[in-house]
């Protein structure tokens, strides 16, 4: 028996034989005096073959996935299909009298390299695409077989390296049960698809791929981060009556689908979900989502080399619009910059992006890309309950002049004659210290805010969020926040107005009670933590949370308040 | 005439000719077939000239500005005295039978490329140190006349692109009046020579050198940023007058260089100077200081290839105690990362420096270079009055941690019975908006607080100081800077404690209102500020400014204070 420690990235728990997942080891060697004409229709047979390949993957992506999470493979279809790739490497097999695998692996090679010293982001992702691509067509050249996920027909837990964007899309629920990985973070895409697809998941690891073998038993704990392997009886046995629990707990769960978020005192508060694309509304109303709390619109902007039209905003918008069925739907002007860059805007390089020209900055002073926007969520405002919001506000000004252009392109509309609600309400993210400290000036102006905890605690403890050397100041719990979010709840309730959550915080066991008790009126989280989180708050107390938060407001340390909410809610228990 | 507009850089007017600084245009071309002989000859006679003109420059650098800015010139020395530079040269030109110009030129271009691509910040700026060398010693071989600034005997002021430490190093004060730049900000290093020779400057005009010609009358107004080129009569006798009553004020604030700073109804502060190293105690001492407000240790740390032992950093710290007789001092710990590099420490590339690994971040971990920098201030205490401040405290922890360090090493320092004092203060730079958020917290366990407003400002509106495109954003008025400067002024005052600040913001005069009113109890500032200030608050009100700042506090946009200071500070002068 073994123990290897991880990062929980997906609840649940898995108990399977394990299935590695090695990258082929493909030896490519250059072989002279072939015949040319053999080696073209070995290329292009293996051409074929991995066109099949990516067509089916395209497929069964966009049916499981949507649109959006399938479009990889059609990067990958127009590599295969470019003129650019396959006549040099045809003429290279033909003038050398080479092997195929060696012309394709050298005419590739120039095209990685070139991409991978582009300035754009965009382009050097580009290479990825180039190299995933040409291994797939020199494996079926070689005869090695390119290890194909889909192809798994029996219940393993995975166990990787780390998985690529095209190795999530392939996975099957049925018989995939849970994965674990060498390197990567919560945060990280396989861990984020993990959650979406609820799957099981330990990441970061560091070594589960050396210590695990082929067929060995493996449990996978998802809510702690274990992976245990070659288990003794006695402990397969402990875990499968925890996941029997488990899957009670989540049965329970899926009772409070239509429940209303209440508490033990009959206190309501709003559960609200994080989407990216109109294809999450599904997970939204599957979880029982009361409203989308942050609809994030950057997907719309990204891995693409053009704006996107107002036309397909609009329809994007619309479509969530609708799917909600007038439940509220917070959409978010732009926020790029910092660490999401968009290659065709071109902004220079900054010495310090978190602090630099991104959301609403470049938007006031990029307006056409702004008004689009703002157009196209006016025009779709009809089709339910929109609220638009403004990230990184830093000062009144700001909202203010966001505000007016807002306000201009609505009077254009109408002029227009085109329909636009009346009753769309106007908000702020609150990620910005100088915000938070103003809250009580912003209530008297803006409709409501929504704390943006993951800048916010990165502004306010000085902070670079994505810097391990400094992590440990990344402190959600440190009283100097608490305080913060304490304002902002303060100020807008006093005029009346309501404070909402979407960061990081606002889905976490050890935050709700404190967030409860500071009085917050709406929790965004993802979807999957929305049941959990009901269930939570269905069990506290207001009167006793209120307490628990004012004592939390006194602490000296980020310490001293998890320990703190820790004793009270094993008080609660018992 | 002609108005040109730049940034006001240093205060005073000036009135004088022109006089173009631009950088000698050499033709450096190959000649092929010369005598080698006669060649090199040439060029060791340009040596020898070039290095008694560097000599001479860093003797007369030495004397007026001290040892730390005539090193440059001994980089110089040392680049003009290097047999890798001057023997390649000697042999292209024998082997080659070229001139000694062009053999100069491709041999210091081979240093000066391989110098920009080093990774280290150092040895890049070596390659600046070689273009300048090399252009001086060309300029002998060509008989071109290198600019030399000493050389100017008549009332002028200098105009150019930009002044290059080697330039500012050369100013006569005597003769040079003023100085106007088109490139250049507030706080570039031309900037803050001029104010520490006490030269009025405008900097950033973009256009000065384009539009002033040599020997046209200029008047400088480095109060307000404009410069007029050939002006008419009557507005030459308009700016005689104000620089009379400029010179006039010079000379009443010279009148209260030994008197305390109090307002007009007798509420003392004291007003401190920033310094960098120990010769710069002179100028704190000269313009009435009543204290060293911080003293940034990381001079001592740069320009070198590695760590400062502890006997030379102790020699520092007793040097500035005893020059100041009894004075506070307060010295801050090693602030480096971020913008400031250290390259011997070869710390990692970050994507945002600012919100990275650097001052007590750095300290904590690499606890050997704290350990010596708090021997070497232990064993200084006893010469005079010192309080140890350490910058970047974001978390209570942190604080503890450090003092920890500090009490460890005080007990060893007395276990070897070397005497300590007994009566250091041990304080925080608040620069962080945690820290300002928590000051009641951590005003239990603090001597005294520091408010670092330059990073303060940028953390609280996310908005890196140094980036033009979020400039707009780096807002000292904003009402959520004062109210966090409140904040750690009462909960100071809670505990018996007592609050300074060492930003920028302590020395302007629109400030200087607010803070009185705020309750700052020591306000650190350039020492060539400290008379003006003593002035301005003599003529200040506390019970006014207590008014004054309440309603500051509930104002909504940074405008909105500006303004309201504006209007009160001119009621009072009305």
């Amino acid at each position: 028996m073994n123990n290897i420690h991880g990062i929980a990235a997906a609840s649940g728990i898995a108990i399977a034989k394990a299935f590695r997942l090695e990258a082929a080891h493909l030896d490519i060697r250059k072989a002279e005096g072939k015949d040319p004409e053999a080696e073209i229709q070995k290329f292009e047979s293996a051409l074929e073959q991995s066109r099949a390949d990516l067509e089916a993957l395209k497929e069964r992506t966009r049916v499981q996935l949507g649109d959006e999470k399938a479009e990889i493979f059609e990067s990958h279809l127009l590599v295969l299909g470019d003129p650019e790739l396959i006549d040099p490497v045809k003429e290279k097999i033909r003038s050398e009298r080479i092997n195929a695998e060696w012309a394709l692996q050298e005419v590739a090679a120039g095209f990685i390299a070139m991409f991978e010293n582009m300035k754009s982001a965009y382009l050097r992702e580009r290479a990825a695409d180039m190299r995933d691509v040409t291994k797939r067509v020199q494996s079926y050249m070689l005869g090695v077989k390119f290890v194909n996920l889909t192809a798994i027909d029996e219940e393993v837990v995975l166990i990787a390296e780390d998985l690529t964007p095209s190795d999530t899309a392939q996975l099957n629920r049925q018989f995939v049960k849970g994965f674990a990985t060498n390197i990567g973070g919560r945060t990280s895409h396989s861990a984020i698809m993990a959650r979406s697809l609820e799957i099981p998941a330990v990441v970061g690891t560091k070594n589960v791929l050396e210590v695990v073998q082929d067929g060995d038993l493996v449990i996978l704990d998802g809510l702690t981060g274990q992976v245990i392997v070659k288990p003794e009886p006695a402990v397969v046995e402990e875990y499968r009556e925890k996941q029997a629990q488990y899957e009670a707990q989540r049965a329970e769960w899926a009772k409070l689908r239509s429940e209303p978020s209440v508490t033990a005192d009959g206190h309501h508060v709003e559960l609200a979900a994080n989407i990216g694309t109109p294809n999450d509304v599904a997970g939204v109303i599957d979880n029982g989502g009361e409203a989308v709390g942050l609809y994030r619109t950057e997907f719309l902007y990204m891995g693409r080399d053009k704006l996107p039209t107002e036309k397909e905003q609009f329809n994007a918008y619309k479509a969530v619009l609708e799917k909600m069925e007038g439940k509220p739907v917070v959409v978010r002007t732009l926020d790029i910059g910092g660490d999401k860059e968009l290659p065709y805007l071109d902004l220079p390089k900054e010495m310090n992006p978190f602090l630099g020209f991104r959301a609403v900055r470049l938007c006031l002073e990029q307006q056409d890309l702004f008004r689009t926007q703002l157009r196209a969520l006016l025009r779709a405002s009809v089709y339910g309950n929109l609220r638009i919001m403004f990230p990184m506000i830093a000062t009144l000004d700001e909202f203010r002049e966001a505000k007016a252009i807002l306000l201009e392109e609505k009077a254009k509309l109408i002029e227009e004659q085109i329909p636009v609600s009346d009753s769309i309400q106007l908000g702020i993210m609150v990620e910005i210290p100088s915000t938070a400290v103003m809250a009580d000036q912003f209530a008297k102006e803006v409709d409501f805010f929504s704390i943006g905890t993951n800048d916010l605690i990165q502004y306010t403890m000085a902070a670079d969020r994505m810097n391990e050397r400094v992590s440990y100041l990344y402190q959600p719990y440190n009283p100097a926040i608490l305080r913060l979010v304490q304002m902002v709840i303060d100020a807008a309730h006093k005029e009346g107005k309501w404070t909402g959550m979407c960061g990081e915080m606002a889905g976490d066991a050890t935050a709700i009670p404190l967030l409860i008790g500071l009085g917050l009126d709406e929790f965004s989280m993802s979807a999957s933590s929305i049941l959990p989180a009901r269930s939570q708050i269905s069990k506290l107390s207001l009167a006793e949370m209120k307490k628990l938060a004012a004592e939390a407001l006194q602490q000296r340390t980020a310490a001293d308040v998890v320990a703190l909410v820790k004793r009270a809610t094993e008080d609660q228990v018992n």
